[in-house]
């Protein structure tokens, strides 16, 4: 593997999941791989799992590894061409190239603005990464995917499955705050990608990107897209089209113990008790979202494995 | 040993005291009992000393180590069935359950709020991550606690006491902002625990918890009460009945050389000088302080080491 | 070597750029010399080159490294004698004590306040640690000085060179913010000590400490000095005489690709595109910026060696 940027870089999900897997079984398996190898992790905001599950990753395989907070160092200017006499120090193009110099691997999380549409979609931050790097590249969650998330979210699947073909729902949930679409995108794509029955179900107006979505069934009636399905994939996300606007925090959409029926909960974390969904789920034996937070410590060490074996 | 608390879970506080100072003398005897192993550090409060001397401890055990100042992530919900409409975005029962995923054991800071006397005394941010963490959680000063603190004080009398029983006096000092009772209250509690000659001193409405001072002998009189004293403890505390409030700030109980006598002078650092004491004192060859802050690392490795050998 | 604080520290300097340049070709050769050994870096300021490069220097040698933002524990005092009740909760004399018994070696980045010219002049921060701290120090960028930089500097120059005495030239150039002394008063110090053909130019008025610019030639037209430069190092300093003040902004000292002619193009970056230098003059092979801050890493590693050595 050069980069991991979207699922798309994963040869086989199916080989991915069940490598994954195996690591998971013997974590330090091959402590000696990443030895005299250093990741860097560069957070653009906040992280709580992913910081944590990737550098234990890191340290499975024996590497180093070096957290650099943004906010720790200056303002990165991302155009080509701008004369700099404003608030960014300093361009991509010299930070990439510096960091690759100090890394073996370089991770990079940068959340959209979700006020810029067009300049989200293109990815800037990330792809400036991939374009100037000499190493490769690691998407820790950027404008549109979040990759190690829906790897995951698909071993956890893979794990408490019962039958060969799951049915799967993504169920939009209300959110006082405007949330990205990444991990809604990613998710999608691996479940479009994999031997479930998938459906998403929205309230009507906050359709996500169709190129994403592409002919996966959605629907706007919550209750009846849930029926006899085996997992519930909660996750608000903003509006799409008022693009970053939160045009509905209708509460109906919450999920509760009732609607789930007997359905494994699914959502990445952090999670808002009693708003996307309430206690009664969570603290049952049906959620799955501490499992899905362990399981992203063996996503990001099959993908620094895989990196490192190409390397 | 389970958690590290209080002192409490010292099961013989003369023990541990022997051990750490074994430790110190050969620091790398146990550098593979933490192979494989990792401590997370979580931090909703400032630190320098006990951030570097814990995770110098942790290396002279082979654990590896990852701090997360928690302001790098987001804002935690600790009541139980609320609606999460607000600020925090995680709560507390997914964020312990997650990080016990990737941590062997984990250590937090959190201070008092100094506002709410009630909350406070229930611990509510250290006995929300005992209650749901599923590894063993260290105190690293909490709402009304410091034990490793307290512990490398004890480490810091037994190396420097000339005799069987020495006179110990906490002594209360000025300050102008509100400061916890946690390394009073932890302090009081090892000297309660040690065979010292134990008294407290502090300006008349200062008294600590009674259910902590209990027994110990309390004064006004500093000069009095500092009368042939081995080692005289000096720390601010705020008010603990007109809650949080600093109702005195009387310069009269600042500690000079003369007061001090011939007396060993200690404090938990950082002082304010010539506020809590005079330079004359922390300059002199009376002072443990530095003793003290380094006793911290041998105080923090006798206590991961107690866990691991349990785990 | 005890202290790595100015270029003066280096009993020789052509031995070493040759030793790094050595542990460049070979970095892991002495992986054990820093076993057991820990370096904090204490960052008063943002840094991104830095903070990486040393720290893989340092696990390059097999230290441990603790990195610690300033910002993340508290305020310190400096002045001797002071009554703490403002703002300070910590006097340097206890931390820079206390950080010792942790740390096998302390390096500490410290920028001036580019507002009292004596107090920056004296290096007060620097200059505390080296007072109180028990074990070595390595300037990682002080108010007055960069010898980590200079190093890299002149690394980058004996790699790069194709002549025995290169004509080197420090030119000014234009910045929107006030920006510190140290790169180019350690730069110049280097280059006095180095076999090359070095004068400095800049704007009148721009003259930078007497003490270190001595005897060498300075100017005031751009184009003229530039002529049959072999290596032009680009930089912006504030005003010195009008201490820390931006009495110039002149575009027309912005280096190009005109001026700068057959050149190799020098910056210890960050550097603002198309205000200190043109895109043109970046994205051509001219440029040694990434080659600069790549021998960061050697240079940092060969003063952590040497101190190691003699420890």
């Amino acid at each position: 593997m050069k980069h991991y940027l979207t699922l798309n870089d994963l040869t086989s999900i199916e080989t991915a999941i069940q490598e994954a897997m195996a690591l998971k079984s013997d974590p330090y398996k091959y402590k000696y791989l990443g030895a005299q190898k250093t990741l860097v992790m560069l957070f653009f905001n906040a992280s709580l799992r992913t910081r944590l599950s990737t550098e234990k990753a890191a340290k499975h395989l024996g590497m180093e590894v070096i957290v650099l907070n943004v906010t720790d160092s200056w303002q990165l200017e991302f155009e080509a061409g701008v004369v700099m006499n404003l608030e960014s120090s300093e361009h991509v193009k010299e930070a990439a190239q510096v960091i690759s110099q100090y890394a073996d691997i370089l991770a990079v999380r940068a959340f959209p603005s979700l006020k810029n549409k067009e300049k989200d979609q293109s990815e800037w931050i990330l792809t400036s990464f991939v374009k100037y790097a000499t190493v490769p590249v690691v998407n820790m969650e950027s404008a549109t995917g979040h990759p190690l998330q829906a790897l995951a979210d698909a071993i956890t699947i893979e794990e408490l499955k019962t039958k060969k073909t799951p049915k799967v729902v993504l169920s939009w949930a209300p959110h006082p705050k405007a949330l990205p679409h990444a991990v809604a995108n990613s998710f999608i794509e691996m479940m479009q990608a994999s031997d479930v029955n998938f459906s998403i179900v929205h309230p009507q107006g906050y359709d996500l990107d169709p190129n994403i979505v592409k002919e996966t069934p959605v629907s706007y009636l919550q209750d009846k897209a849930l029926e006899s399905a085996d997992f519930v994939y909660v996750k608000n996300w903003s509006n799409y089209q008022a693009y970053g606007e939160v045009t509905s925090q209708d509460a109906s959409w919450m999920m509760t113990k009732q609607k789930l029926g007997s359905a494994i909960f699914m959502h990445c974390l952090p999670v808002r008790r009693n708003v996307v969904v309430e206690d009664a789920v969570l603290d049952s034996e049906q959620s799955a979202v501490i499992m899905q937070s362990n399981n992203r410590t063996y996503a990001a060490q099959l993908v620094l494995k895989k990196i490192l074996e190409n390397g």
